[in-house]
């Protein structure tokens, strides 16, 4: 697949500039098409009966195939999930902790995981996105580090590898992170995925990995979490990781999904990296670069005026990059589809 | 909107005898056209810009008043989820319960409800599926009676006016009867809504009532959680049950959801009891009926033989209707759609 054949999958591509696949990705004619094709049957043929539901359990197998595969882990320590939101919430409530308990964090997580850390009770230890500060703040009361392979916010991408040598066990936001550079989450406790952004698929599907299934709690099961259950409740669990998939998954969503997975060229993340490098350089004479070179496809800067009008003013211009509320930052997203044009577009924005 | 136009929307009916809305509604054209706007529209737009997200909030809004006026209560006391499952954990898990409290259950509960109530760490006391037997279970460590409005199995209609006069927060599963039967759900403590069964919505959308969201834990914040957070996690809600709203919905199923609340004519309530008596009537010379009379939408029988095999005869007859697994049961499920060419086609089924 050529750049051009590749780039010319995504309708909004064709007008607009569109740098935000940290929020969104930008969705290919093949998965709407998908997806309409599953709407469709869904009216013409009824969701229901025994065809129709193997089908979707199919889809469902296809799915977590494919999102395993962009992580690098076996597909059975991979639940499904509709957001990386509800896959914090599934590691952090599964792991039971009290009050006695500390869970260290960085400064700069969204709020997809820093609600779920509150929510458990844990104190919550707060420390700067970097690899030192977060091994500093470890103490023999921790029983989870949370973060984020790459920062929503700086673009940063602490070292990892160095934080999971302090042999507590490690929650990783991988929303900036999977399909988006390359990534082997088999070394970490827990890796969540957000399909909609880097990998391109629908909204309402997502991935979490998990090292070692039997020995997390069931904290929300499913409809999907009993190989069997009692009257009361009391259930044997699925095997692997399927026992925390968190829910329905709609079958034109997992349509969508399965045909997202397949719109990305093998050439994607050094393509992507290149095009990151070439964004930071064209902004750094126009503006202050805060994401380090090298580190992820966001190119945060802090802008010279008011971030909300400079991004309505980019958006007027048909350039699509997001603020990050409270931080005075300005983000954009480059991915492998991105082209020099909708760079220099950019570029051109803010002189102006 | 007489009958005949009001059933014409639904492609699924031209060929089938679809009777299996306790799984999943009919879809109108007006539904899918809706979804299939919404996802091209995203995929020529792009899902990012405050223009975009200030439609997807708008919608959140629409979907939420249209949800509420269907269950009778205050759209602030309404919030949105992706299933009744979901909203089930919300409101258990946000109990804060231990093994020292009691939960009060029936045996004829979904998993979508009993998941949930074994996961809360209480006391699980199960008895028979009627408003007496749930009365006399109740003791004065009794925190939580979770039942259905209509039991999925049975279709028996609970009188839950009755035992909410033991005076315990009760929890009421409204996947049988939201939509299917009229419902004022504000006399309750918490009432759920399976969208996409009753009222022919989208799957991965749903509603959770909360009476008195002020006095009801967060146990599993989303992203729309909160108004305002510091950076452990601390958060101020939102007012109202907005903040118990369980993530995020797309556009398309949001789109979907609010074409379908428009697809429900004025006598719908009265039609599917009509049908639904009519049903009975027509396989009591048949079969074993054991949903009594008006209690619901629902007409569940025992069959003469294997129920798995019926099911399978009947779908070749494209007659749609579902088994009870473990329960020797299969249940036809009558909506304001039925016609009479639906019931004696499975009448004839049953006959051979």
């Amino acid at each position: 697949m050529t750049f051009e054949e590749a780039r010319a999958q995504f309708p909004v591509l064709e007008r607009l500039a569109y740098l935000n696949a940290g929020t969104n990705g930008p969705l290919a004619r093949s998965t709407t098409a998908a997806i309409v094709d599953a709407v469709e049957r869904d009216a013409r043929e009824g969701r229901s009966g025994t065809e129709w539901f193997e089908r979707v359990i199919e889809l469902r197998d296809e799915a977590r195939r494919g999102l395993a595969a962009v992580i690098r882990v076996e597909p059975e320590l991979l639940a499904l999930t509709d957001s990386t939101s509800r896959g914090c919430t599934i590691a952090i409530a599964g792991l039971g902790l009290t009050p006695e308990d500390e869970i260290v964090i960085t400064d700069q997580e969204h709020f997809g995981l820093l609600g779920p850390v509150h929510a458990s009770g844990a104190r919550v230890v707060v420390t700067a996105g970097d690899e030192d500060a977060i091994l500093a703040a470890v103490t023999p009361r921790t029983r989870l580090i949370a973060t984020s392979h790459v920062l929503w916010t700086t673009g940063r991408k602490p070292e990892l590898e160095r934080v999971r040598d302090a042999g507590v066990p490690l929650l990783v936001d991988g929303a900036q992170s999977s399909g988006a550079i390359p990534v082997d989450a088999s070394g970490f406790d827990f890796y969540t995925i957000s399909p909609q952004k880097w990998l391109c698929g629908p909204d309402q599907t997502g991935g979490l990995y998990v090292r070692d299934p039997e020995r997390l709690r069931i904290a929300t099961p499913s409809y999907f979490a009993a190989a069997s259950y009692e009257p009361t409740g009391v259930f044997v669990p699925k095997p692997g990781a399927a026992r925390f998939d968190s829910g329905w998954t709609s079958a034109p969503a997992l349509s969508g999904l399965v045909a997202a997975l397949a719109t990305h060229p093998e050439w994607r993340y050094t393509r992507s990296a290149e095009m990151a490098a070439r964004c930071r350089e064209l902004l750094a004479g126009v503006v202050e670069v805060v994401t380090p070179p090298r580190h992820s496809t966001l190119v945060s800067f802090r802008p010279p005026g008011d971030p909300t009008e400079l991004v309505a003013h980019l958006h007027e211009r048909g350039v699509v990059v997001r603020e990050l509320p409270g931080r005075n930052l300005v983000r954009a997203a480059v991915g492998w589809w991105t082209n020099k044009d909708d760079l220099q577009r950019l570029a051109d924005g803010l002189r102006g």
